[in-house]
């Protein structure tokens, strides 16, 4: 298969600062679109995979998942995109899609998902790299229009932070009058805020701290509970249809199980680590009440968000980094110095 | 308000044994029905409450929650019951009858519900008290009618075993080609194989023992999968849409979670005591499961399932006991020493 070389910025090891690095992007395929990539949104899971906390990680690693571009290539078989429009890639950039998963639109559940950094790239018979590069070559059954009323650099989060709390949002149907929380202030939280606001809900934001009240409350929630304070708790007490909790460390659930009304869900969306918490049943039973996982989004599914974040004219708060920068971003990151998300401007790498 | 004492089987205390002792039940109000318990399944919960396991007996305690009888006397108001019809009463008698949850026939859930035992009886400002007795006076609203084809002593485990399971087997819309588990072969985990089979679901029973094997099956289960057994686990990853989890003790419910489908739930029915379970969230969040709780049911759902049990000729599997054997019964019960349900035949108490 023929491939070029292309920049992108990368690991070799989970010790090692991430720096630049050429990689190989495949040759268009009559099905692919290649993509130059203007922005790319800096998730949490880079991080988790450039330093191999989840395991699994084969060096050397590119990340990045929020991918924003235009085409300049498409292959002979191409009918969804032309060389010009604005596209996203997003998390995956392939499935079987001949499972039950694939077949209802639930892409991310299939068993044999490729990711777009750290998946097997079939046609080169290597890794697939992420967005910390130049360009991508995508199949395009997983490339995503961008509506073009949007600010580029503020719809790349959209891709990953906003799917995986619209999924959630959308599967526990959420909409005008429910009354939904959303658990921590970060990348996915500032977006859950923003979604379940445009979809009518009334929307809570649970935190640990008073300085994000103002914040929260300009974001678009309704009110903000302090979680650490007992009298603040005892008030929404039986009260949410949906919470969302995007915290991604171990915490403890049953505080907010608590405030679930009849029948209510809270959706786990971040990653809680070794450390799993402990889940107190009686308050579960006693009102029907539920705890679930969820994991990003299918294609069809991110394209409908998009579509929505067109019409609301939504994109994520941002802050935009050159590549060069990005290790800096890693640390910062750590300690939740971002208002909320990070985004690489792909001009830095090329010039 | 007048009242009249009849013969009960109760404790004063948590260490000493069940015994005849004397109980006031209130005369009829207008809303009232008086039955003559013919029969009373014996439900683990009334072990737990004589014991004071749960922390919240009141002494005098007189258990029994799934009573069958006939009606000797009603009140001027009733309009659904006339002397001589055969009745029952499961584990409730009472609620606010005005809250959202009341409003959606979610009495179990109504923060005011009344316990048919334990709880608070208003008419006669003292606490109520349950079937193991010679009659019972209850409001018609919480009254139900049994079908009169079905043997009246199989029909009383149907008040407490049968609804626990058939509330989350229709709220999680189980039905034909549903794939349903069942762990556990108690009294609750019985029923549960026949009502998912009954409703045309591929039924199979987790089970630690391969002893339980011929009985699951011969029960309704299409499959039984001994739950220690990796291979037999492994051969059912991604399976089920529900499962209906009866075990009540703590236990470790994440081999489970696995097992799951896409979007499936596992319901938690028995109280799992003070060792609450980890909760392994990766699964969930790789599958979109969840993990719920789920309490008896309201009373339209269980007069829904007596309707149901009718039709299909559903009853449980029972040995009946005399009064006088209640304490021998709680100690066989400990043991799992019953298959499935004990049923105190009542006119023992009443010779």
């Amino acid at each position: 298969m023929e491939s070029k070389v292309v920049k992108a910025y990368g690991t070799a090891s989970a010790e090692a600062d991430l720096k630049q690095m050429n990689i190989n992007r495949r040759s268009v395929t009559p099905k692919d679109v290649e993509i130059d990539i203007h922005y790319c949104g800096v998730c949490h899971s880079d991080l988790h995979f450039a330093r191999n906390d989840w395991g699994m990680t084969q060096y050397p690693v590119v990340p990045g998942h929020e991918i924003v571009g235009t085409v300049t290539k498409i292959g002979s078989g191409v009918s969804k995109y032309k060389v010009g429009d604005l596209v996203a890639v997003g998390c995956l950039v392939d499935s079987c899609r001949t499972c039950d998963n694939c077949k209802d639109d639930l892409e991310q559940y299939c068993p044999q998902w490729v990711g777009t950094y750290g998946g097997y790239d079939k046609h080169l018979d290597s890794p697939t790299h992420g967005g910390y590069s130049e360009t991508i070559v995508v199949d395009e059954e997983f490339v995503l229009r961008v509506p073009k009323n949007l600010d580029q650099a503020g719809i790349a989060p959209v891709l990953c932070a906003g799917i995986t709390t619209w999924s959630p949002l959308k599967h526990w149907k959420v909409g005008k009058n429910s009354k939904v929380a959303v658990v921590g202030l970060g990348g996915l939280g500032h977006m859950a805020i923003k979604l379940a606001d445009a979809l009518g809900a009334h929307v809570t934001l649970f935190s640990r701290s008073p300085n994000k009240v103002k914040d929260g409350l300009a974001l678009g929630a309704d009110q903000v509970i302090i979680s650490t304070d007992e009298e603040q708790m005892a008030s929404v007490m039986g009260h949410f249809d949906v919470i969302i909790d995007t915290v991604p460390y171990a915490h403890d659930l049953n505080p907010y199980i608590g405030t679930l009304a009849t029948n209510g869900t809270l959706v786990v969306v971040g990653y809680l680590g070794p450390l799993d918490p402990m889940l107190v049943t009686v308050p579960m039973i006693m009102g029907r009440r539920s705890v679930a996982g969820s994991l990003i989004g299918g294609i069809a599914e991110t394209q409908e968000l998009l579509d929505f974040c067109g019409k609301h004219n939504i994109t994520s708060d941002i802050e935009i980094i050159k590549i060069q920068d990005i290790n800096k971003a890693y640390e910062r990151m750590l300690k939740s110095d971002v208002q909320y998300r990070f985004v690489i401007d792909m001009k830095s790498l090329k010039a």
